[in-house]
């Protein structure tokens, strides 16, 4: 059975974080492991209450998973402050991750600054270099490049900015509102396009999460990065398409749809 | 879909706390949440570090879960110490929690105990009498009952016993030591045995927290308890028989076995 590790905090409604991670590595029949940046009381609404792990406690958690069940692949998500990724940088560096898939989370799609700069900084020097491949979205993509991105040519543009200045591959979210779930792989062999399926289903929280934890799922089985990016996003669509409706605000994916 | 909520500790390696209640709750076709009681860095070969959440914490927690998507069913694990049990009963009181299945760890299969007197009391106080069913080890049930158990007839008094104390359910589990996995569930309408499965797999690690998790995501499913039990032994005996061997301790089943 392969392994994969996701590095992100918990979502106690289970939809994103680690939870939606394990879920995703988990129905793609991967053992799924977890080192735990944050806890958060969160739910369809917002987030009530955070607390986060210590830099020493999150490198006994990374300590404990490396030296005993070495993961075939690893997923970084929303680690908020700068010491906790330079944690995180020094660990992977330690233990020679493979396959790091790292989501960039830095800004939400509203706009909100989510980290702070000195974070932003400390993803961008050691973190991004290490990654195989990173998955920003449209803002977080202006934000690593400066760039403002408003069409389909703008992203190309910008990816093969953030691939040259950091050395890793690129899966650029377009996003519903630029064009159809579009997103942009850019990567040393060039770019290629995945169109996305458009599907009307509001419940979206955990999208980003679960897209990089399929990836990570995906490598960790063997598959190469423009195969795990497509069958990655053709599982996002499926667990859209099965338009669950639980909570009061933007609910969550099902990531279980194939059981039962 | 329904719904399920663990509140647990979190084990960095996957295979035990609310990873392995959130793998089995998914598998099941069930939408899991979780509330962490600890953070633990820990792997097949023991536990390094623990980071337990504050009462306030775990509180907001399950505040966030209750008000937004109740679950239907409510598994609860290891939680250490007396303050954070008061605050689990509080809440489940608050929201009126159904379908309550708790795990009363207290004792490691080989004695130890794993929790203070002082929480072992309000574990008996608060959280019991709230369960619609319990499922103590042996070395639990004795703890339980301040009987010894060597035999089956020995579980039989003692399951009455607790069933006559507490006013829940019990599922008594024998272990491999006493009888090969048979288990013995007493409830109003009297006593059933269920048979196990012997297999020879040392990987054990989260059978405990699998089985309760299983359970209460069978009756979140809408069965009903007796149904509910043998369902669950038939998963953890599947989980088992995928004879996984991750980690170089006693590993972590195969909660993903039906999926590829």
């Amino acid at each position: 059975m392969r392994t994969a590790l996701t590095i992100a905090g918990s979502d106690s409604s289970g939809g994103a974080g680690i939870q939606a991670d394990i879920k995703t590595m988990t129905v793609h029949g991967v053992f799924a492991m977890s080192a735990v940046t944050a806890l958060t009381a969160q739910n369809t609404l917002g987030v009530t209450d955070i607390m986060e792990a210590t830099p020493e406690f999150l490198a006994h958690q990374l300590d404990a998973v490396f030296t005993d069940i070495y993961p075939d692949a690893v997923k970084t998500g929303m680690v908020a402050s700068s010491v906790l990724i330079n944690t995180i940088a020094d660990k992977l560096k330690e233990y020679e991750a493979k396959n790091l898939v790292v989501d960039p989370v830095m800004v939400a799609t509203n706009g909100a600054k989510l980290i702070s700069d000195e974070a932003i900084d400390t993803l961008k020097k050691r973190l991004l270099p290490m990654a195989m491949v990173i998955t920003p979205n449209r803002p977080e993509a202006e934000v690593l490049t400066g760039l403002k991105i408003e069409t389909p040519e703008d992203m190309e543009v910008a990816a093969k900015r953030i691939f040259e200045e950091f050395g890793c591959a690129v899966l650029m979210k377009g996003g519903h509102e630029l064009n159809d779930a579009n997103d942009l792989l850019c990567d040393a062999t060039g770019m290629q396009w995945f169109y996305g399926k458009k599907i009307d289903n509001p419940n979206t929280h955990g999208t980003g999460c679960t897209l990089s934890s399929a990836i990570a799922s995906n490598l960790a089985l063997g598959h190469d990065l423009k195969t795990s990016v497509r069958l990655s996003k053709e599982f996002i669509s499926k667990a859209l398409a099965a338009m669950l409706n639980l909570g009061k605000g933007k609910g969550p994916m099902n990531h279980a749809f194939a059981i039962l």
